[in-house]
């Protein structure tokens, strides 16, 4: 089937502004203000508004709030969720050509709001990812008044002032506080945002998709158009590859103003995430050129052949066993143009609390991390935003997948018609804009829509509907209701179980699942970062109730999360110090999560997904299950991911955290490969190691590892010598690949001695 | 949302040919001609042919083959597979006055046709379901010839001769075997089919909708009205009791030909399966008159009031525990109007090999059936048909809830542009023809397509696309993909494991499921069904390779289903005659049924639904998992499994089938209340009988049960005696009520005593 990309020339333009402005028309960008009412005071004030952006960043400006991420100022901002607020530009008519006309563009406005020019009502709209296009000029004045107004956030009012609110509407549910987000709802215009002044003739949306044979050597490629006055002019479509040749072109005249026109590409080089091949993508050109051959528009559009599956796992069709029987799991083996690929990534999550101030180099800096963490997927979590697209290209061009998920997490999001008509508005707007990114591997419903805490199942007629229009708009790529699906797994988001005090090793290798597509590991933020929010009275020791609380070190999901003091502490004994503190819990972060992704990998080929929970935050935490710290630091347990997600390794099984004299340590050792290359023979040492000796316990010869294969290798023990320390390293040593190397930190206790004894009864 | 239901006035003709026929246009019934050649035969050879039928009972006649059912003769159709046939009918053009037209009507051709007049082709199709409605006014001469091509059966050349051929389309897939219907595949007009004469005023399309409020306490009636040269007409819509009051009306000029009418009705009495109250219909009359007021057509249709809704089973979203977590389970519990029912029912099954001979008589005394055994709910099975209205129409009146299915079974139908294309016309064509029975309580995809003999999975585009078409044309009504679904169970479907030796009943003691949307038990046919169909000289003893293995007593699933006679004689010792060990297959049949159902119903509410395979049977079998034989044959085990179904009684859980002298017999006791009534206190008593002599072993004094509400009493234990019996039955009695009464027959054997021993040793 063809996939097909609504491209709005739009989106072209923000993209190419210097280079192409010209020639899709005019750009005429406005000046805003901001009108609002201090709680309290019956007059409107204004002050200058930055678009785009959001109304509680301007007034806080205008006001002159303490910075949002600092101590408990997240609480100023509260007052502004039940308000109105109206954004107000003042402009000239632009003067207009005969046939030219004038559109009032913008690329997001949040959440619901009214559009006025000069006191009349053009539009009112729910929904934040629906772009708005008006023609406006039947109503231009010599000089004109336009208004934006911003409705209250919606909220289901009945309920408590937590995500539940957001149940009914397609707001995402974040905002209004998670377990590492505070209450901290934006609105306002977050996107680009501007008056267009359109030729008579134009090509008013141009549509790219493509067909791709069974055996993928034959692409079609689709071209379909719906313009305005375009008889008369001429049509010139080039598709063009990496190399910038022209490799299939038409050229036409067209008669009128709905064309679909098909190149036809033999063997096109395809697109591959970057560890399995090149992310390569072909532009297709689209010039429309006047009668005297003057380009008039010029429309862009980057291609990525690709095909994307979502395939049995190996071995889930012999499940279940016996009778009665229930039906086989779910399918959650991405293929990729046929190939079978472990994916290894991420939960993905705001970059900032206020989408508007999301740049392309913010973006960009994040979405390099994820290729330096050898990720291959990032999961787009429902509880966020549908990001802006320049993530989106970044991830075509870094060869990132994306899991796409609609805006739905943790509610039971009723399908009355009021939601329906939004979801079915917001999910059409979604779908089409981001259809023709070869990133886009997977769309999902959302998060965790099955299960208890959501309360939605199969028969939800808003995922009934978002499957439906997921099949209607883009039916070449897989469509899930929600994770967990059947036969994959959530969770656990602790080293250690609170109830049962299992280990995170034991769980994991117990663990059955499919795909791992949300696991997580706390681990406290740096004491830099912890001075940057937490003042200098409340930063030791850590307590419920401060700004450590606010920054979810305390009660911000079960137990002692996300901070975990007590286990920390039970492990390494007291802190000394918030430093002493912050390396014990950042090395079990980093400990834990080596633990996790090794042992989905080493479940391979039934597990095929590893995704964490989570890798970035909208602010920065005290202690979070985050690998990088709001805006871009990584903690240490991003490196450690990093190198439990190399192509190939050498990966042990570690069966405990702490060992003590005369065990017998025991490990189980692999050879890891998701390459579709096959690895030759070679040699592993492994060690224990500690600051002062190290003792080689196995060498293992092992085998050759064919394509994307593991091998299982031999169980190595030891008995645990006597150690002057309180922690040993376990380390596995390729002859030939020091890349393969890998290690563990691990705790020791010796045995006390009498004179241990004799020395603790003296204290 | 509205409820919408798409009248064709040719389906309201064929159900009141007398009384209305003239007001709904005239229909001219055709004679028909057959034409086929014998294989082998050049020459083209005519026969009368019999519409609505089967090419296949056609030929037969005139090549006066033996009955189909008697031993092997299926294997005589199997050559007309692959062949052409052509039906002929010749006529004269009628008399039309100004402005009335011909229409060529058929309600269903199977499979692949092309019809075509005077040698002119006006329509190719596939598919069956979808009726054929063809204006042939300006085709006609004044002697014309009528030609409807049936093309050879589809089928997937390359996949061997069983309903993997079936893969490729919609022709229900058990016709090509399967392990209780022989390979003989049906095809031709089965559907009636005439000439249809319309007034120059005309209906076309009448739609009757409703929404109902969240309180069920207000009902909005919708009448979409599609027509002909409406203007200058009147028209009177009605909408009537059961007690033939008008409780709502309305009256109007139509000024165009496209319509959409509302009425309000409060209060209305709702529609309820048998057993929860009065499956009450209201019937909406809608009378064309013309400016003289006479009546020019009167178009009638019943309308249900009910909400069906599919709702997580009670104690469901407290699983899956722990970490990691996958989804809950998917809803199974039916509610109807507000209430949780219990659904207590079967698989429905063509109750004919050839469809087109299938009349409403008989599918009345099946229906009865279904009433008598106390089921509420038929689950119509996707490897058949789906039904001729006269089915529906009967559940309606009868209060019997259905589980339709699309025709997809067991296979994996891969969603190719050419399938996706026939499935879209099929699909809308079924729901649009059922969704105004209140008795549609659940669309479902088909059988078994999430398990490894099928291969499909929750991305495969069929039923993406199935989920997408129910949505758009029957939102009010659950869809699911498949049977079973996450936490649904099929099978088992033998007394006892081939593999483990576990009978029955501790399988379904450990069975954790949802639903029971598939258990069986094989039972033999009768002595006097079984010499029907099987030649004299091989009825005795029952050997494979002979009709006995063609009905299906042989290889027909695994081991030795489905007389399995080794495992009866295990129980009973050698059969001294057919009749012995029909009797006694029938007798585990019997209690093995009860088995399953009474457990089921035990595990309320976690489980809410118990549907045997299967209810009825296309054709004789010597063995099989049926309740009836066909035609309308009930075996023991119908009997046993309507008092399992009875809405109120006394239940014990078995142990198992055979116990011994000097054992300690131990059973749990239960009274099971599937009524929205409260059971007064009662008491039962638990006895021990034989032939000779009882024993009671527990009178249970039984609190008042809740309604809808199960009461687990005690466990009763005895040591068993010595009797002088092979056999015994637990027998349960209320006090007061004797319509709870319970009896199971269980297996004994005596201990050999020394004289017992030397007998055996001297035989």
């Amino acid at each position: 089937m063809i996939r097909k990309a609504i491209i709005t020339i739009i989106l072209f333009m923000s993209a190419n502004l210097n280079a192409q402005y010209f020639l899709n028309g005019i750009k005429i960008n406005l000046d805003w203000e901001l009108a609002y009412n201090l709680p309290g005071r019956g007059s409107v004030k204004k002050t200058n508004a930055i678009v785009p952006g959001a109304v509680q960043l301007d007034i806080a400006n205008a006001e002159n709030y303490n910075p949002w991420y600092y101590d408990e100022n997240w609480k100023d901002y509260l007052w502004m969720e039940d308000q109105f607020f109206t954004y107000l530009s003042k402009f000239e008519r632009p003067e207009l050509a005969p046939g030219e006309k004038i559109y009032f563009y913008s690329g997001g406005i949040d959440y619901k709001f009214d559009i006025m020019l000069n006191g009349k009502l053009l539009l009112q709209q729910e929904g934040m990812f629906t772009p708005v296009e008006l023609d406006i000029t039947p109503h231009l004045r010599d000089k004109n008044e336009l208004e934006v107004v911003i409705h209250p956030v919606p909220k289901k009012h009945d309920e408590p002032a937590d995500r539940s609110q957001a149940a009914a509407s397609l707001k995402p549910a974040v905002s209004y506080s998670w377990d590492w987000h505070p209450r901290l709802i934006p609105s306002g215009i977050w996107k680009e945002t501007y008056l267009h002044k359109r030729p008579a003739s134009f090509l008013d949306q141009t549509d790219v998709g493509y067909s791709l044979s069974e055996d993928l050597e034959q692409a079609t490629i689709e071209l379909t158009i719906s313009g305005t006055k375009l008889r008369g002019n001429q049509l010139i479509w080039k598709i063009r590859n990496m190399e910038e040749q022209v490799v299939a072109s038409k050229v036409l005249q067209p008669k009128g103003n709905e064309l679909t026109l098909n190149l036809p590409l033999a063997n096109p080089v395809l697109w591959w995430p970057h560890d399995q091949g090149n992310p390569y993508l072909y532009e297709s050109v689209v010039e429309l050129r006047n009668s005297d051959n003057e380009l008039i528009q010029l429309i862009t559009r980057k291609i990525g052949f690709r095909k994307v599956r979502l395939v049995m796992n190996e071995g889930a069709w012999s499940e279940p066993q016996g009778f009665p029987k229930s039906r086989s799991v779910a399918p959650a083996q991405l293929e990729i143009n046929g190939r079978k690929i472990f994916a290894k990534g991420t939960n993905w999550v705001n970059p900032d609390i206020f989408p508007g101030t999301i740049s392309p180099d913010r973006y960009n800096e994040l979405t390099d991390r994820a290729v330096e963490a050898n990720f291959n997927m990032l999961r787009v979590w429902g509880g966020g935003i549908v990001n802006k697209d320049a993530f989106y290209q970044q991830c075509d061009e870094k060869g990132l997948l994306v899991w796409q998920e609609f805006p739905l997490a943790c509610n039971n999001y009723v399908g009355t018609p009021e939601f329906l008509e939004v979801l079915e508005q917001e999910s059409a707007s979604i779908i089409t804009s981001l259809r023709h990114h070869p990133c886009i591997a997977i769309w999902s419903g959302g998060n965790e829509l099955f299960n208890s805490w959501s309360g939605m199942t199969d028969q939800s007629l808003a995922l009934r509907m978002l499957n439906s229009q997921c099949l209607k708009y883009d039916p070449g790529t897989p469509y899930i209701n929600t994770s967990p699906l059947m036969g994959m797994g959530h969770g656990h988001y602790v080293f250690r179980d609170m109830q049962s005090g299992e280990e995170v090793y034991s769980i994991m290798e117990r663990a059955h699942f499919t795909a791992y597509t949300e696991f997580g590991m706390p681990g406290p933020s740096s004491v830099e970062i912890l001075e940057s929010i937490i003042p200098d009275d409340q930063l030791w020791p850590p307590k419920p109730g401060t700004a450590w609380e606010s920054h979810h070190a305390f009660n911000a999901w079960v137990g002692d999360t996300w901070l975990m003091q007590e286990m920390i502490e039970d492990y390494f004994g007291p802190s000394g110090s918030i430093e002493e503190l912050v390396a014990n819990g950042q090395l079990i972060q980093a400990e834990g999560y080596k633990a996790i992704y090794e042992e989905a990998r080493r479940q391979k080929p039934y597990c095929s997904m590893a995704l964490n929970w989570c890798f970035n935050e909208p602010w920065p935490t005290a202690a979070n299950n985050s690998l990088i710290n709001w805006p871009n630091e990584p903690k240490p347990g991003f490196y450690a991911v990093r190198d439990a997600c190399r192509p190939v390794l050498a990966s042990a099984r570690i069966k405990k955290f702490k060992w003590k004299e005369g065990e017998t340590f025991e490990t189980d050792i692999f050879l890891l490969n998701d390459l579709y290359e096959e690895i030759p023979p070679g040699e592993i040492t492994i060690k224990l190691v500690t600051d002062r000796e190290e003792q080689v316990i196995l060498k293992w010869d092992h085998p050759g590892a064919s394509e994307n294969t593991n091998i299982e290798g031999p169980t190595a023990r030891a008995i645990l010598p006597r150690w002057d320390t309180d922690r040993f390293q376990l380390v596995l040593e390729s002859k030939d690949h020091p890349a393969y190397n890998s290690a563990y930190t691990l705790l020791y206790r010796k045995n006390r001695t009498k004179r241990d004894k004799t020395a603790t009864l003296n204290q």
